[in-house]
């Protein structure tokens, strides 16, 4: 469930789009007012604001965002205002620009959607780049990592509940081969099964695995140095299909930490997740720490970009 | 577009479901009343006389036509009262059961269609099968074949006209080394170009290719020996996108030497054809060969089936 608030009666997107207007123009821009009307409208309240800010005011909202606001909050809120899917889109196209280290933005997005909402990313990402995703990482990965991501994004996976128990068990066996030989193990086989199985049927056959060799799958891939990023990309693609909400609840962990904020992670999620399932990632969260979600990231964040996030979370 | 003709009045379904009761009651079954309601109603009014059919007589149409019909007529019937859809779904089913044979079945539903039929596919087979496509021809096909099937069936092409023609002239080359090289070629690369890029891009690659070696990829892919079947099903995906309209008239061709007839593949391609682009197909048929497709199907085949398929071509 969602954790972003909308007011009971809302303003219409004529109000809503003057009032932005308000807060852009005279000495500095109201980033409050931005806030406030922004993080408490949903995605359809807020393409209706865009569309009638940019009839009305003839400039589009998006840029003018972008040069009135600035640094994390920008980048924030830029995201923010594009349509869910559109902004998937976007998101795995600058991430396939730069793949060994933003493999995790294509694993989520090909791991965290139904099929049905990844072939909607998949056709929005036609429309903007006039090409697949499918092409763009098969053409900017290599090795294995370009094995892995492109069945990830490929597949259109089944969704329903039914699980083979005996396949479970048989492919639990080669999952646990190819881990135990590491690197020289039968990844084609491991990428197969991780790449076309549903989530249903792997978190069978994890479980299985979990059972027959007294650890988890997650546990036991081991840690072996990969200049393609393929063992942590693989890692993040088991740990996103076997509880979601569990994997991002650690990537919000390892980006709150006191050592150093990792604002891109911290945005990604927070504005991803806010108008969707935040809720159980929040819960998730809080399970592993002693600090409430919201705790963390009020303690790591300021300004702006602070309150953003805060009313995003609900807070 | 469609071979198949519908009358300009046609009866109610409940009128049709009628006609087909009484013509497999009494001494035999009227095959020429089957085919005469049958082979002249488009797939929504199948449907209809379907449920029409269940609803009136407490049986299943499809059921009873498999019990009433029989040989080639009986298969073709089946396939054909099916939903488009779910018709495509089933064949790709029993072809990846047998898929170093009826690879050819995948391959034509993998590039045949449009991204967002093959989607409607992949979603059928699951509601179907309770697990995808993909996980089946992964699990079912090994070696390069696999790897080729696998990228078919998975892509969600780009299906606009936009092409890269740099990428295009430099792809070229990539296809050129992979086939110089026979079976030692680089086939990852050659899998993720013929398996990722969208037609259009594909037959711009296709076209630098031939303006550079003076013959046609086709002509260039080698005939290596591949016991799991790879070679073969990477001309007839690279035929299949270069021009499908060509390459299903060559499996009509093939299909009905007199040498022996294939009735499996004369009756998919006529079934699966005859209410969507059939014409192009008869055109590209015509082209290469002294006689009309009908022609050749009346030549070497007789009886119901002949009649029916007849009926289909628009006969």
């Amino acid at each position: 469930m969602a954790t972003i608030t909308v007011p009971q009666v809302v303003p219409s997107p004529a109000e809503d789009a003057a009032a932005l207007l308000k807060a852009f123009e005279g000495w500095g821009t109201d980033e409050q007012a931005v806030i406030a009307i922004l993080a408490h409208r949903d995605s359809a309240q807020r393409k209706q604001i865009m569309l009638e800010y940019e009839q009305n005011y003839k400039e589009s909202l998006i840029q003018r965002l972008q040069s009135e606001l600035s640094g994390d909050f920008e980048r924030a809120m830029y995201h923010w205002v594009l349509d869910p899917v559109e902004r998937q889109a976007v998101m795995a196209n600058a991430a396939t620009r730069c793949i060994q280290e933003e493999y995790p933005v294509i694993v989520e997005i090909a791991c965290a959607n139904s099929s049905a909402e990844l072939v909607s990313v998949k056709k929005a990402y036609h429309a903007l780049y006039k090409c697949s995703l499918e092409e763009d990482v098969a053409a900017r990965a290599t090795g294995k990592l370009r094995s892995l991501l492109l069945a990830l994004v490929s597949t259109y996976r089944y969704d329903g509940d039914d699980v083979n128990m005996g396949l479970a068990r048989s492919e639990a066996e080669a999952v646990h081969e190819a881990v135990r030989d590491g690197a020289s193990g039968d990844h084609e086989e491991l990428i197969r099964i991780v790449g076309t199985r549903s989530k249903a049927q792997l978190n069978a056959t994890f479980s299985c695995f979990k059972d027959e060799h007294g650890t988890s799958i997650t546990k036991a891939l081991p840690r072996w140095t990969d200049p393609t990023g393929y063992a942590r990309a693989l890692r993040t693609a088991v740990r996103c299909v076997a509880d979601a909400d569990k994997y991002f609840a650690k990537v919000l962990r390892n980006a709150t930490r006191e050592a150093g904020t990792d604002e891109d992670s911290l945005t990604r999620v927070v504005v991803m997740h806010a108008e969707k399932d935040m809720k159980g990632i929040r819960d998730a969260f809080q399970r592993r720490s002693s600090a409430t979600l919201e705790q963390a990231v009020a303690k790591e964040t300021s300004g702006d970009y602070r309150s953003f996030l805060m009313a995003l979370l609900g807070s």
